[in-house]
C-alpha cells in the first residue's frame, strides 16, 4: 500500500489535544473550568438567519421551489451582495471573482492546487496551524517568518528571498494585531516585485473596526498579486453552518480561470438553505446584529486585557480579532504555564507554541465565551501571582 | 508566479459545455428541448427532510440549543444510523469508520491525500470524468480499464499490472451495470494480492434493488483494500443539501488513522442542519419515501428503454441506475448523433465519450426527469429513424 508521505513530517497536532484532554479530565473530576482555549463561538444565530434558512429548507419540498445542484461558484444572488459589500470597504471585486466555500479551513489547503506541488510558501508566525499543515500535507516547502514582541508582532516582508505563496492572516489569530495601510502596501509591493501570491486570510476581517483596512484589495496593485479568504464564521456565528467565500481576481494570472476549472472536477457548491443563510448577514437586521455581536466579543478582549494588566502580564497590542495573546509570567513555557492556569485557577487558555514560531512563551484567550464566563475569568486572572 | 502544470494535462471539460451551450441556444430560439443530459434530481425533498432542517436551523437561534463547529468526522447520531443501516446490509462498518462529507464528487479527490503524489491509479471506465480529473489534477498516474459492449461492460481486474488505488463505480454511472457478489470477490482478491486500495464509488448503491451487493463490505476481505463512498445526493434528493460519507475501515492499513489527522487540518464538518437533513432517511418515513422515489426513477429508466428496444438501439443491460446506456446508430460518433439528437428531436443527451475510453459510439440517457418528460421523450425515441 502507498502512503503520503507528508504525514510523516506532519506529525500530531499534541498541543491542542493534549489541552482538552486535562480539560476534559478537570471536567470529568467535578472541577468548574472556564474555557478560554476555544476558538468556536458560543451565541447563538440571529433569527434573520435561522429563518431564512428554515423556509429555504422548506422549500426545497415543493416542486415550484426545488432546486438541485447549486452553482459550484455559489449562488449570483450571494455573490453579489459580497461584491456590494466590497465597495463600501473601498475595494472593487467583481462577483465572478468571488467563490462561495464551506469555510476558510479548507480553502487554505484547496487553493495549492493552484500552484502544484514543492511550491515554496512563507507563513508568518504565529498562526493558524492549519497553514504549516496543509502546505506540509501537500508537500510544499514552508519557510517561517516569525514575529515576536520586538517587532510588536508586526510582520513585514522579508529581505531576502522569494516565495510562491505567502500566508498573512489579517487581523491575526492569535496575535489579534491588524495591519496599516502602509505595512500592507510593503507586502503587497514585496509580492509584486517578486511574483508572489498573497493568500489574505481575513476570517477575523469584520472585527477591524477602527478604520485599519479590512481587504487586501484597499491595497493598490493586489488584484495583481493577492487571494483573499473570508468568513461568515465568527462574525455571524456560521462555525456550525459552515460558509465562507474566497476571491480570485481575474487579473491575477491565470488563477481565476484554473480556479473556475478546479470547481469543475473537485466541487459541488454550497447548500442553497447555507447560502440563503450568509446572505441575510448582508441585511440591515443582519449588519445591525452583526455589528452588535463583534462589539460584544470585543469587549471581552477589552475586559481580558484591563485583568491581564492589572496582574502585570505583558500583551500584544492588537485590538482587532477576539483574542488575547500575552506572555508567560517568569519565562514560564507556554504548555506549563497552561498547564498551571488550568491545575491552580481553572482556566483553559491555548498555548501559544501551538501557533509556531513566536508563539512559545505566549498564551491566547478567547473572547468568544459568554460574558459571565468572561468576567468570572477576569476577577481570576487580575490577582493572579506567580 | 507558479502554477500547478497539471491544469495543462486536464484540459478543459468541452463534452459537457458544448452540449449544455448547444441547449441554451437551442432554448434561446424558443425550441422546446427534453433534456436527458442532466445527472441532477428533478424532484423536490421529501417532508420528513425539509421539517428537520427546518427545525433544526431554527434551533440554532436560540441558546440552549445552539451548536458551533460539527465534529470533523460528522456527528455521532448520524453515523450511528448509518452503521446501523450497513448490518441490514450485511455488512459491519463501525461508526468510526464513518466519516460525513459534503458530497461524493469531492471526496472522489480528497482521498487522494492519503496515498499522496504520484500514485498509480487505475479508472475503470466508461465512468464519472471526475476520477481522472482530480488524478490528473493531483498528478498521479492514470491507468483506464476500458469495458465494452463485448464483454457487456463488466470489468474485471487486469491481468498484469498493479496499482495503488482502483476506482470502481457500482451500479456504474453511466452504464447503469451492477457487479455480482463473484465478480466483486475478484476485485477485492486483486487488491488484496496486488497490495492496491479501492475506492468503490457507491454513489448509487441505493438504486441496487435486485439482490446484488449494495456496498462493497459485503465481500470478505474488503474491510483490507477498499474504501467506500456514498452519497444522499440521488436517492434522497440531495443535490443541492450536499451531503454523503466515506467508509474508511480501521483494518485498511494506516488510512483511518490518517484520515483523521487529515480531517484536522483540512476540514470543519459539514453543517448539523445538512446533517440533520441525512438523518431522516434513515427513518421509516424516509426510507418509505426514498423506495418510492428510486421505483420512480428506475421505472422511468425502464420506459426509455422499451421506447430505444422498439427504434431498435442496443442498450447496456444495466438495471441498476437511473441512467440507460446505449449505442449510437449507424456507428456515429457520440457527438455527431447527440447533436443529432437535440436537432432534429429535441432531446438532449449526454455523449458517451464524455466518460472515457469505451464510451465512445455510445449515449446516456438520465431517467431523473419527471414522469410527462420521459414519456414525451420516449413517444420520440420509440420512432427514431436513421
Amino acid at each position: 500500500m502507498k502512503y503520503n508521505d507528508n504525514f510523516n513530517a506532519l506529525g500530531e497536532s499534541y498541543v491542542f489535544s493534549k489541552l482538552n484532554a486535562l480539560v476534559k479530565k478537570k471536567r470529568a473530576q467535578g472541577e468548574t473550568i472556564i474555557d478560554l482555549g476555544v476558538g468556536d463561538v458560543r451565541l447563538p444565530l440571529f433569527d434573520v438567519a435561522t429563518e431564512k434558512m428554515s423556509t429555504t429548507s422548506l422549500d426545497m419540498a415543493r416542486e415550484d421551489t426545488f432546486l438541485g445542484y447549486p452553482p459550484a461558484e455559489g449562488i449570483p444572488t450571494l455573490r453579489e451582495k459580497i461584491s456590494e459589500r466590497y465597495k463600501t470597504e473601498g475595494a472593487s471585486v467583481d462577483m465572478d471573482e468571488i467563490f462561495i466555500s464551506d469555510g476558510a479551513k479548507g480553502e487554505i489547503g484547496n487553493v495549492l492546487e493552484l500552484f502544484g506541488p514543492k511550491a515554496n510558501a512563507l507563513i508568518v508566525t504565529p498562526c493558524y496551524p492549519a497553514y504549516a499543515e496543509a502546505n506540509t500535507l501537500y508537500g510544499n516547502n514552508i519557510t517561517f517568518l516569525p514575529t515576536s514582541k520586538e517587532n510588536e508582532f508586526r510582520p513585514l516582508p522579508p529581505y531576502r528571498g522569494t516565495f510562491d505563496i505567502i500566508y498573512l492572516c489579517v487581523p491575526n489569530n492569535p496575535t489579534g494585531v491588524t495591519l496599516g495601510k502602509d505595512e500592507l502596501e510593503e507586502w503587497v509591493n514585496y509580492a509584486l516585485n517578486t511574483g508572489a501570491v498573497i493568500i489574505f486570510d481575513g476570517a477575523y476581517s469584520d472585527f477591524s473596526t477602527d478604520g485599519y483596512p479590512t481587504s487586501i484589495y484597499q491595497i493598490q496593485g493586489a488584484k495583481y498579486c493577492a487571494i483573499e479568504i473570508r468568513s461568515f464564521s465568527k462574525s455571524f456565528g456560521f462555525t456550525g453552518i459552515r460558509c465562507g467565500y474566497t476571491v480570485i481576481p481575474k487579473t491575477l494570472g491565470e488563477y481565476n480561470r484554473l480556479w473556475k476549472r478546479r470547481l469543475g472536477c473537485r466541487f459541488n457548491g454550497v447548500s442553497y438553505i447555507t447560502q440563503k443563510g450568509a446572505e441575510t448577514f448582508f441585511s440591515s437586521e443582519g449588519q445591525k446584529q452583526a455589528i452588535k455581536r463583534i462589539k460584544y466579543y470585543k469587549t471581552n478582549a477589552e475586559i481580558l486585557k484591563i485583568a491581564l494588566k492589572k496582574a502585570g502580564f505583558w500583551f500584544v497590542n492588537g485590538n482587532s480579532s477576539p483574542y488575547v495573546f500575552a506572555k508567560c509570567p517568569d519565562n514560564l513555557s507556554s504548555e506549563k504555564f497552561c498547564e498551571k492556569l488550568i491545575d491552580d485557577y481553572k482556566i483553559a487558555a491555548t498555548p501559544g507554541n501551538a501557533f509556531g514560531e513566536g508563539g512559545e512563551g505566549y498564551f491566547r484567550l478567547s473572547a468568544f465565551p459568554k460574558r459571565e464566563d468572561i468576567l468570572a475569568a477576569s476577577d481570576i486572572l487580575e490577582n493572579l501571582k506567580f
